[in-house]
């Protein structure tokens, strides 16, 4: 592949997750969103990792909302998305209230680039490779203004909250994914075989009434359990009435269950296929 | 002590302690911030339970703030702070990500409610009496509206979700409450005697740098330890830079311990003494 040579650290992306706020404050490196950090919310208009696609990034006018504008002026900052002068590598730090541990998210087509991330799942305990199908022009995260990007999820930790362990565990990672980078570009990185990877299929929404609110919670048993195996038949929500709700669908690895920030967005969990 | 006849049950009170909000959703209690609740947020403009000493209760003009106005709201709703209308008892229903189990919070001098208290911590696992020193009128907790009033705090929970074997914990405990407070209007509640309790003696915060940064996190090893005890020698921060800070001060058990509400409001963990 090409070599990795401009590569940029992002932080901040959402301004309640206060791992990579403070890996970024620590290291210099990019703060995404300043103005959501300073009020520790994930972000003031709107969620400013869904701004990235070209379609949005070239609005001209109309469009106020803080996060589309701070979209347009990171891109520029970063050398613009599609544009040869976009840095080769985005990693981009993000936090999860789910228990994913740490969790490499990419492109599936991103061969070369899976397997840097399967030399780190190798090192480092309960570290998983998470492939997302995306078209990337029209790909609204933040990690696509470059040529290939690695989103870093760590959980699980509640928004607004520093875990240490975690705050260690992600720096360490970071700086080892800047070495084997360096390896790769000397060619003397060797490949992994037979390396697990999550692809995610598609997302479900809790249980909801008429009016959208939520009538059903996780269930105990599988809260926590990302990445274990759910099957038909094994319990899934739980009505606040205290009804069982039991899982009718595919065979599938949950990933994201009980992310706080997907509520709004009708995310109850992400389900994947594993492959190895 | 007077009859416990008029009781208000209260969820929402913060917008993301979502235990209260779908249990006071769900059995028509008391909603105390819907605003908040309809964004998710612990408040629009300012901490709602810090607005109800009377002082703040009596300002007429010149405050324009969401959660002022709607203190004034309550107030008037709920019967009046410090009048005879008042309710004979308010429980207030939050969450916190601290691992605090269920703890009820209430005033150390009101000693008949404490012994309620205690037959719940004696009948459920994993819950304490916690006693706040106040002067009454001047508290601003909502429960202070009431004569007497418990602050039911869930955790560890992060804000913006839902952990379903607490939702019916929290739920159970409420209803129990409501029979132990009919036990005794009929005289019919036994006297615990010892009886442990948490005393709050004070906070501290994060240290800091000289703008007001955090630059240590709880040490991993204090990390989900509320109510256990800490000793001097003992570790309770780690730098961002790997150093390791000792405690200095007095033996004592820390609660509240890595509350994402309380960054801003510099606290770090609230320390108490145990008695019994």
């Amino acid at each position: 592949m090409e070599l990795l040579d401009k590569i940029v650290i992002c932080g901040g992306t959402h301004g309640n997750e206060l791992t990579g706020v403070y890996l970024a404050k620590k290291h210099g490196w990019f703060l995404a969103n300043p103005e959501a950090v300073a009020v520790c919310r994930r972000y003031i208009d709107t969620d400013l990792n869904r701004c990235f696609a070209l379609s949005q990034l070239r609005v001209e006018s109309g469009e106020l909302r803080v996060e589309n504008l701070r979209a347009k002026v990171i891109n520029t900052m970063l050398g613009g998305k599609g544009t040869e002068a976009a840095p080769d590598l985005i990693l981009d730090i993000h936090n999860t209230t789910a228990n994913m541990g740490v969790t490499l998210i990419l492109n599936q087509s991103d061969t070369e680039l899976i397997n840097i991330c399967a030399h780190i799942a190798k090192e480092f305990e309960d570290v998983r490779i998470y492939l997302q199908p995306e078209k990337r022009d029209e790909s609204p995260y933040l990690g696509t203004i470059a040529k290939r990007d690695v989103c870093i999820e760590a959980g699980p930790q509640p928004h607004g909250t520093l875990d240490a362990k975690l705050f260690f565990k992600v720096e360490r990672i970071v700086f080892r994914f800047l070495e084997l980078a360096e390896a790769w570009n000397k060619g003397n990185l060797p490949k992994i075989n037979g390396i697990e990877t999550f692809k995610e299929t598609r997302s479900i929404d809790y249980p909801r009434d008429s009016e959208g609110n939520i009538i059903a919670m996780i269930h105990p048993a599988l809260q926590g359990r990302d990445f274990c195996e759910l099957k038909a038949g094994m319990p899934i929500f739980m009505g606040l009435d205290g009804k069982e709700i039991l899982w009718e669908g595919e065979t599938c690895y949950p990933a994201f269950i009980n992310e706080a920030a997907y509520y709004e967005k009708g995310i109850a969990m992400s389900l994947t296929e594993r492959a190895n």
